[in-house]
């Protein structure tokens, strides 16, 4: 973020986005939100899309640091740590990270009907496909972008079925042995 | 569906929340849409609630009909089967089903924020969840509940990327492999 302010406000825009959906999310409503003298908001992103563009990028930024640890040097096993460091990662995104969550599948929504943020939410995503794709090559994988891909979408599923779709919420354990299954399923060998 | 009258006007529904989203589906857009006279759709769903509830039942029928051959008797490979059959159905919502698709998670985000319709949605996911872990229970899961989500979770994700989430489209070739792979993570065996 550019600025502190910018932090402030694209914060408290992504708790507007979970607690009230796109509706809520209104450039005065985010000055309030904020504590901030009115017009401040709009000094920083001027139209609706700009609003959107800069709430998507802290976002961005929020999750990559959630992500962060994944990154870390490998151990002796690179498919356990992986599979542990994954599943702290979505369980933060399911506990104190759930509100950014909610906010995200808002943006993804919105960027359904508006190709600006599209882009920038597609791109936001390559990143973290990407970086799937690289540690499930070095991790044996035969089909490394399928299985990257399919990985992310998994992840994406059991995240939506909790906050959004169904109310099924897995704790940490069952993220932890559904992670397992699926990094055995498409390495095919058995993990710890 | 209670008669012909209200499956025209809950498909309607269906195709203007697809194309225009929550914002775009009103009674008088359905009628327009469905090719009937002013007030047609209010006689049949006085409310906005009501329209929404007719709306996911029909959807609720359609999808279960997209289902349906997987409840069929399975051959000598239960696995195989099945694999092939949820990489079928899914294909199908991807595909010529893909604009109910999309309605779904429109009402999955309004059912967020509307207790009614959340109760509705949530017993359709309870009937899907509870198939597949019936299924997964026949095919020998030592877990079958928590599996039966995770594969339910599984094609949420992929469906979510494929149309809302990152446009990251699989073939009907990586549908089938991902889900043998998920289902030999799960079940701990070698799939063909």
């Amino acid at each position: 973020m550019k600025s502190q302010r910018a932090e402030l406000v694209a914060d408290a825009a992504i708790d507007l986005l979970a607690d009230r959906g796109m509706r809520g999310l209104t450039h005065r409503a985010v000055d309030e939100a904020a504590g901030l003298p009115p017009g401040s908001t709009s000094n920083l992103a001027r139209t609706r899309s700009a609003l959107l563009e800069l709430t998507l990028a802290r976002l961005t930024q929020l999750e990559s640091a959630a992500f962060a640890p994944i990154l870390g040097p490998p151990g002796p096993d690179v498919v356990e740590a992986l599979a542990e460091m994954t599943a702290q990662a979505f369980w933060v995104q399911l506990t104190v990270g759930r509100r950014r969550t909610i906010a995200r599948y808002e943006l993804a929504f919105e960027a359904t009907r508006r190709p600006e943020l599209r882009t920038i939410y597609d791109r936001a995503g390559e990143r973290f496909r990407g970086l799937a794709v690289a540690i499930l090559s070095a991790a044996g994988s035969s089909d490394p972008v399928r299985h990257g891909r399919q990985f992310v979408a998994f992840g994406e599923g059991v995240m939506f079925d909790a906050v959004i779709g169904a109310g099924v919420e897995p704790t940490l354990d069952d993220l932890r042995l559904g992670i397992r299954e699926i990094l055995r399923g498409m390495l095919g060998r058995e993990t710890p």
